[in-house]
C-alpha cells in the first residue's frame, strides 16, 4: 500500500502516544476504536499509521519526533493535497513542526523533478570541474534599462556563469520583462563574443497567478536563459506546473522570499530540508537560494547544510543546485567550497558590486579564489598573484586569515 | 505617492532605527547617503521610509514595533509582488513578524474582497437576526455517496445553515466532486421541500493550481452553493482568482489549513489578523475559519478576535463571515455570541454529530441555544422547554455553568 510518512518535531507534550493516535486518527478516518468491525474492515485502507514515536536523545526531555504514516488513497497526488493532510489542521495545533516528508515510489512518480539539474545546468554552460557563480542585480528600483544592461556586461566581463534579477524587480515601465530579456541576451551575447565566457540571465517571473505560464512562454520565444521565481509567495503547485509545461523548458531558479515566515521557528511551521531542499527539487527547481550560515541574514549552518542534503543525495530525481547566499565575499570560498562542495552555485550581491575594481573585479576576485582553493592553496597564496583577489581579501578579509 | 506601510514586530533589536532605516533602503533603493544628489532625486519615489519605531509600551523592553511605508511604483499591483517586497527577503532576516499592512485607496482598487460577504450570504439564505450555524462532515475517507448525503440530510434536518466538505477530502472514486454536488444538491431540496429550511453545501475546490477556475466552473454548471477552498496551500493569489472570475461567481469559504505555519509564532511568520482577516478578505473570501478561543485547537482569544475585527471593520470591501471554528458545543452559544457578535458563524463538526440523538438533534440543540442565548435568557432556561438543547447540556456542559 502507498502511503507518506510525516516526521513532527513536538514540544512540551506530555502523552506523545496519545497526540501521535490522534494525528494518525484524525487527520484520516476521525475514529477507530468504537467502530464495529465491518467498518474498520472496509476503512482500514485509509487508517493512518503511527510509525514510531521517539524522544530526541540529545535533548531535553520536552520534545518528541514523531512519525505517522498517511495512506495515498485519502488524497490526490499533488501537494496541495499533501500538504491539507499532513499539515493542515495540524499547523494549528500546538507546538508541531513538520519536518520531513517521505514520498514512496509510487507517489514519486507525481512529481517531476528538475528538468535540467546540476548536471544539465553543467552541460549548458560547459563548466564541469567547479562551483558555478552566481552575482545579482544591485540598486535597479527606478533605473533605466541601460543601466541595467550595463550592470550585467560588468558582472559578465568578471566571469559568473549567472546573473539574477533582484527578486523585488517586477513588471515596470523603466525596465520591462521583455525588455530585459531582449537587451539582456544581446549584451551577454558581446561578452561571449569577445571573451568566450558564457552568463546566464535568470529573470523574475512575476504578476499574477494565471498569467504566468504565458509570460513564461513567451520569455522561451524570446530567449531567455533562465526564469527567477518567487515560489513561496504563489505556491509550491505553481512551481511544479511551470516545470511540467512542456513549452516552458527553462531552467527553474527558487528564491526564499516569504519562505522565512514558514520556517523560522524552531516549534513551529516547516523544516528549511524539507521546504527549501526536498519539495523545491521534488516539484522541479532546478537551484535552490537560501542563507548562507556565513553572511548577515545567515542560516543556522546544520539547517543550510541540511537543504543542500536534500537537493543533492541520491534520490529519483535529478539533482538541484544548492544555492547558498547573503553576505558572501571572497574570502569565503573556502568555507563555502568545503561545506557545501563543488556541486553548488557561489551567490553574491555586494561581494561582487563592492569590490574597488567594481562588478567585473568582483567577479574576478570570486573567479580567482574558486580557482585558488580547488588547487589547495589558500587564498592568501592565491592573490599573490591574483590582483582583484587581494584588494577583495584587503576589503573583506578571508575566513582563513580569521580562523587563524 | 501611493504606498502600503507594514507593520513589523521586532525581538531583540539592540538598535532598532539601524534596523528600520535598513529594512527601509535594503527592500527599495538599496543604498542612500552614499548616492549623488542626482541619483537621490531620480530615486526618491522609489525608497522606502521609517514611519515610525516604537517600543511596545507594555511588554518587555525586547520587542519593537517598526513600520515602513513601501512606495507603490515599486511592485505590481498584486499580492504575490507585494508580500515579497515587505517580507520576502526580510522573513529570513531574524526574529521578524509581519503585524499589518496597511494599502492606501489606490491600492485597494486593485482587490476585489468578498463577492457576497455577510449581507449577500444573509440575502441567500433569508436570515438576518442571528448567527449562521455550520457544520461539517465527519469520517467521510472511505464512504460512498450514500453515506455522505445520508450524512448531509441529517445535519440539514437539523437546522444547519451551511454544511462543508472536510478539508482532507480531495478528488477519490466514492465521493467524486461533481456527484457530492449533484446528490448534495437533490437532498438538501428535499429537506427544503419538507422543512421550508434552506441548508447550503460548501464543496471543497481541489486539484492542481490552473485546473482549479475549470473545476469551479463545472461547479456553478451543476448548481453547487459555495466553494470551500485550503487557499494556504495553494496561495492568496489563486483564491482572488477564483474570486475575480465573473463566470465562478460563487461564495467563497476559506479553510485555515496549513496557515498555523505561518501564524503560529509569536516572533516570525504573518499575524493572525491580517493572514485570515484582512488579506483573505481583500482578495475576496466570503467566509473565513480559524481557531476559536475555546476548544481544543485553540486560538489566544485576543488573536482569534483580531481575525474577526479585520473581517468585519469598516473598510472599502464587504464584510466576511468570522467563523470561529474547532471544539465548538452548544454550551459554547452564549460565549460565541458574546465575542463574535450575531454576524458570525458558529461552525462544529463533533458538537453536532456527537449529540445523543445523532447529527439532526446535534443542530437542533445549536439552534436553540442560538435562539436562547439571543432571547436573553441562559441556556439552562432554554433548556426547559428545548430537548434536544437539555442532552447537549448534559453532555458537554455550558460555559454559563462552568463560569458559575
Amino acid at each position: 500500500m502507498t502511503e507518506i510518512i510525516a516526521t513532527y518535531l513536538v514540544h512540551e507534550e506530555k502523552n506523545p502516544e496519545k497526540k501521535a493516535e490522534e494525528i494518525a486518527l484524525g487527520l484520516t478516518v476521525g475514529s477507530w476504536t468504537n467502530l464495529p468491525e465491518l467498518e474498520q474492515d472496509q476503512l482500514r485502507k485509509h487508517k493512518g499509521r503511527v510509525v514510531s514515536i521517539e524522544g530526541l536523545p540529545t535533548d531535553s526531555k520536552d520534545k518528541t519526533l514523531i512519525n505517522i504514516a498517511y495512506p495515498s488513497v485519502n488524497f490526490s497526488s499533488d501537494l496541495p493535497a499533501i500538504l491539507t493532510t499532513v499539515f493542515g489542521k495540524l499547523s494549528l495545533d500546538g507546538k508541531i513542526k513538520l519536518l520531513d516528508l517521505q514520498f514512496d515510489q509510487g507517489l514519486k512518480k507525481h512529481f517531476p523533478g528538475p528538468r535540467f539539474g546540476i548536471e544539465g545546468l553543467r552541460n549548458i554552460l560547459g563548466v564541469y570541474d567547479r562551483p558555478l557563480l552566481m552575482s545579482i542585480f544591485k540598486g535597479v528600483l527606478g533605473k533605466d534599462i541601460d543601466f541595467l544592461v550595463g550592470q550585467l556586461k560588468q558582472q559578465a566581463l568578471g566571469g559568473v556563469d549567472f546573473v539574477k534579477d533582484d527578486e523585488i524587480l517586477f513588471e515596470n515601465e523603466l525596465t520591462p520583462f521583455e525588455k530585459r530579456i531582449v537587451e539582456g541576451k544581446k549584451v551577454l551575447q558581446e561578452v561571449y563574443n569577445q571573451t568566450g565566457h558564457r552568463t546566464l540571465y535568470a529573470v523574475n517571473l512575476t504578476g499574477r497567478t494565471s498569467k504566468l505560464k504565458e509570460k513564461a512562454r513567451k520569455a522561451v520565444e524570446l530567449g531567455a536563459d533562465l526564469l527567477l521565481f518567487n515560489v513561496f509567495s504563489y505556491g509550491l503547485d505553481v512551481l511544479q506546473e511551470l516545470r511540467e509545461d512542456e513549452e516552458i523548458a527553462l531552467p527553474l531558479m527558487a528564491h526564499p522570499a516569504v519562505s522565512g515566515a514558514l520556517t523560522s521557528s524552531s516549534h513551529y511551521g516547516i523544516s528549511h530540508s524539507l521546504l527549501l531542499g526536498k519539495l523545491l527539487r521534488y516539484v522541479g527547481a532546478d537551484l535552490s537560494l537560501f542563507p548562507s550560515p556565513y553572511g548577515t541574514v545567515a542560516l543556522e549552518k546544520n539547517s543550510a547544510l541540511s537543504i543542500a542534503k536534500e537537493l543533492t543525495q541520491e534520490d529519483s530525481f535529478k539533482q538541484a543546485f544548492p544555492v547558498p547566499s547573503a553576505g558572501i565575499h571572497p574570502g569565503l570560498v573556502p568555507l563555502l567550497i568545503r561545506d557545501f562542495g563543488v556541486d553548488s552555485v557561489i551567490n553574491a550581491g555586494g561581494g561582487v558590486h563592492g569590490h574597488p575594481d567594481g562588478a567585473c573585479g568582483g567577479g574576478l576576485a570570486f573567479r580567482q579564489a574558486i580557482d585558488t582553493t580547488l588547487q589547495g592553496k589558500t587564498l592568501a597564496e592565491g592573490a599573490e598573484s591574483s590582483l582583484e583577489l587581494k584588494k577583495a581579501l584587503q576589503l573583506w578579509g578571508s575566513a582563513e586569515a580569521a580562523a587563524k
